[in-house]
């Protein structure tokens, strides 16, 4: 065991910070305020690799390892979750492109993924189906070369502004091994995007309903075998899972630094509030839980770069723990503010929005429970201490 | 002990509730997105009596016990928390001046705030002082037969849109003793509004710091004797608290009755979530939580109505544990609600933001806490089951 | 709405609280050690009318109000949680044969039992039947005038040396409609009694097994109709559970008073206990907690005293949060002690563990989840304010 | 970064895992309830090196890291968490002995320490001094070339029957530079035990107060310099916390393997327990609570390996975390199995007092919040991502 990162890996978490205070941090608030998807600032990103974290290196990526991949999205999120949390989407359905196109679509869009020249959206969730297979709706059916698609998809990250979406689609009979995946230009004929979702947090990342329409989609882009696709979209998700954990960490650490600097500079009854009892207990267990929290992301990460079979239930403890510290360091850190916690002047009551919106996504936490009990009680082994 | 509401007490609840779901319910979040100071809305609130409510009746008001006030505030906050929790701010600034101001002065401004047609504003804290008594450092210089008032003043609620703001200034030595309270028309020359506050919630009340340089206030405009304004202004927010209290059991009822209709609309993996034992039990500890907490907010009103000398220990107890249920439940519903929780469609989200906020003002809930440890270690028997 | 307690309530909680301190707090820790069921302190009890409670005085009860009672409940508990219990128990029992039983053996025993001068046992639980009427076991046939009785009761308390047993046995179909109540006097041929539990708590009374192979019961020793047992069971239950909760209150309220005690006598790092603001903070949450309980009980008894239809929902809700928070403020009483709370030298560790057993006796708090659940899916209405 | 144990490390956890199965669960129960200390049972540990695994192999020690020890310590605990505390205690003294003892001294005690054939107690505490140095009083004075001991000692685990006693007394002015340790056999004239502390958990391990009445302590029996007393006490118990955190997590571990176990094999509703979501659900967050405490235990224990200079904040952090989930997740097991759990029949309610005794031996949960705040507001960067 070793829990020291190594010294390209302080690198790595370094030149993220370093970029994301640079280039982000004196942004954020603004983003979120009107609702800015910073295209550009998204593409600096890429041009350090934090478009294309997984894939090869002959696809233009810079294929590092998912815990690697964690030190960037931590280091992101401390200047704005929103942000990094589309980056991580963004990186998934690349990393599904990479791995599942045909060669000659992998390179055609991969390159520009990478690059962050084009942007990517996750295409899973509908109207009536979260994390339930068998409510998925939108169809592909076999149309000679083409697939036609038809059917709506929802709370989609990116959309409107992306160009590429990776989409499940049902090509087969109900259940999972029903559904495909599809990599369609975002400007095909037929997608019509809904108006821009009004939310609590990501606000720097537009969300929109997808409808397709009789869209019709090259048999040579369809990602994977027939009836692979929720698999690849599930798999696509443990990472996902770690990388929202990772962008909950960021958020946290971003406020309970915060805080802690409030806490000294701020007096009460005459003394620094950081010389109040109960004030410092708080930090304290702030700091413990995540403290825990990134060693278990960090574990999860480990997890999945071992292709280890008992990934996706770390993945789900990872995002079920560090999503639900994130809110709470957050808010924690927030309450210790008083009054200036709440307003726009400073950054809590935005880390707060953002973070919370990370117990829901990529599976809500209720889900991550049913996953992990369904690890557990199937094989107890797995939560043993050699384990 | 007698657990029920009288029929007047309900009729009171029906009647708010009624007024709250036609008048206000439905711009709600549009006040919230907008920034909109509804003041049409809470004139017509004062048309029924609701912006007096603790006022003598020979003042306009209509003399309502705290007990019956907590109903009015939880039926309105089902509606829209932040206008409601303004309208307990002007309720209390109101009651202030009914009670403390002199006779012609009551009689100038009394009636206009407690039907509505004047509004209050409550100009206690400042930028380096909340809670804390001795850093309060407003002057407040005697000048012929006025008061010449220069300091600075922040959060206030109301702001640049009220008429009339009850100022605590400091008229002799350090400490609570030196602090005396003031009537000043929010147009009286030398008041500088600053710019709106950005806020976390509590959108629809503008928020402003004000800055006074050199106001003339007449000495008639005093309220009750020097050196009695930090009695008055606590004696006051025992009752703001117990207002904020119930504010936020509206909003916890709100988002309670949302989460229960929507798990019951809602299906997943081809049963409705309200089948999902785990909901069930999220379901019945929240519904247990906020009847406790009503409990204790109503209890909390009864003893103010009595003028118990343990009344202050009641308010704080139940400012700090409603406010902490009612966002605990708000927070809950919205994760019942899923992805939809978050967005603006549904109103979980601006629940949330608006019950947050009650855990902060009015006194934070870490100073809630030591108000509570004082009066406990001072008399334990306080906690007797007699008590 | 009244939230003081009458002048009579008050000698009420006076009157048990003076007799438990006196005859009880000094015997409570040997109890508990040796296992010594106290009869004659149960007895002594009985003279004061606490072990007929709301049996009719006509029958030699004192006929209190659920209200009333609970203010026993918790005034004995404060001494020792576990006899309490206990006693709360032998109400609920003597409580059934007073109201279900026919005149003449109601006259036979409920003198008897009021008095204290015979004990009753609720033989409810089977070793695979907690809460589930379905798969209640133990037959009653009929056999002549007779009931014949077989079958295993489980976690009985007071087996063994109660004198009386009110006994839920099958007498027809499957399903709750097929039970029936029957009181058994204790010494019939054919009971035998398990060997003594040995139990983490509520040392003070008896839990045994109860096995009955062919037991005999006069038929006019059935308690109400056949196949209204479960009903009755039920029925019992809900005083049963507001008790169960009163005695956590009891509970807690003596480690508050042990804990609030301590912490003024006892030094660390030149100053006492209280004075460190993160231990005033846990005192403060605990009173706050332990009021909102004890207002939730009240309530819940008021609403059995009226009849209330939902009733047994508010018992529920008062039994899970009552014994939660009964048992959390004495887990944060003991901390309080540190390493002396551990001994047996303070009450500590004994009412921590006394009050453990109350989150899962008469219904763990997990089915009050689904009690309470269940009413508020079928009627949302019934938390409503005016509820 | 590396999550995986090594092929050695499983050996280590495996062995002393099927020791403590074969050699002590059959027992522990019987140990608990009858206050035995299985000396025989411990000397038997000490044959596979259990008693001296961090002394030198020179010494008849074992050379374990603290990592791997943490293995051994949590296998222990899965048996019995009273005799493996009381192993961790006694491993806590030897290795001070063998690291500042004088060669001869050392050579004297540390074999036979490290066997267990004789056994070791640790006296910091006193009746008014628990974690503050500054109230430390027992004194030793010069007397020729001895020491002369008196005082008094509290909470000493393993008193009346251990053989050697690492004692911290007063040489010096006040404070923390004033106090020395030594190294006193426990058959030394002048040294008295009080009565055994009844307690409640712990019980296999004899705990009492020792009085030093004029003990002569030879000057070559004085471990390290005179004024090291309270680094060496503080030093020691670095370690010492993150062995009870291990302990915690054995205790945790065999609390949450009985209630999966449980859950499959007990019936409701004619369907195993395992099928109620709720219930998946909380055994999916004690074990995402156990997984998190036992990264952090073990990152604990590799800052100690490393001898890194904030190993002392890690330690803490780890002693509070893993100490309080260990208490909760032996608390939500015993919950799971209903009645059973408070009987003496199932492991859980012992195993649950056993951990309740962590959260404050060796430091209390609040003062490793103490000393956790104090590393954090001292330098903030500790909670870097890379740190």
């Amino acid at each position: 065991m070793d829990f020291g990162l190594s010294e390209e890996q302080r690198a790595i978490w370094q030149s993220a910070h370093d970029f994301a205070s640079r280039e982000w941090a004196p942004h954020a608030a603004k983003w979120d305020e009107q609702g800015h998807f910073p295209r550009d600032a998204i593409e600096r990103a890429g041009q350090l690799g934090f478009c294309g974290l997984y894939a090869d290196e002959a696809l233009g990526g810079v294929g590092l390892s998912r815990l690697d991949a964690t030190l960037v999205f931590e280091a992101l999120a401390t200047a704005c979750p929103s942000t990094a949390a589309y980056l991580s989407i963004h990186n998934m359905a690349t990393a599904i492109v990479a791995r599942h196109a045909q060669p000659a679509v992998a390179q055609q869009w991969v390159p520009r993924l990478a690059s962050g020249q084009a942007l990517a959206s996750y295409c899973l969730t509908e109207p009536d189906a979260g994390s339930d297979a068998a409510a998925l709706r939108t169809q592909a059916r076999r149309s000679g070369s083409n697939y036609c698609l038809s059917g709506s998809k929802m709370f989609i990250s990116g959309a409107g502004a992306s160009d590429v979406l990776v989409v499940m689609a049902r090509t087969g009979g109900p259940g999972a091994d029903g559904i495909s995946a599809f990599l369609v230009p975002a400007d095909s004929p037929g997608i019509h995007f809904g108006p821009k979702e009004r939310k609590l947090g990501w606000n720097s990342q537009p969300t929109r309903a997808i409808a397709f329409e009789d869209v019709l989609v090259p048999e040579n882009h369809r990602l994977g075998a027939e009836g692979h696709g929720f698999r690849i979209a599930l798999q696509g998700l443990d990472g996902g899972r770690v990388n929202i954990a990772a962008c909950s960490l960021g958020a946290a650490y971003a406020a309970w630094l915060a805080a802690q600097n409030y806490v000294q500079q701020r007096s009460q009854f005459g003394r620094p509030l950081a010389s109040q009892q109960a004030l410092q207990f708080r930090l304290a267990d702030m700091a413990t839980a995540l403290h825990a929290a990134r060693l278990v992301v960090r574990q999860a990460a480990a997890k999945l770069d071992e292709g280890a079979p008992d990934a996706t239930m770390y993945c789900a403890m990872a995002k079920r723990l560090a999503t639900d510290v994130g809110f709470e360091v957050c808010n924690q850190a927030l309450q210790l503010h008083g009054g200036y916690g709440c307003t726009r002047d400073f950054p809590l009551e935005r880390l707060l929005r953002d973070a919370r919106v990370h117990q829901i996504v990529e599976g809500t936490n209720e889900i991550m429970r049913v996953i992990v009990a369904r690890h557990l009680l199937q094989s107890p082994a797995i939560l043993e201490p050699t384990a």
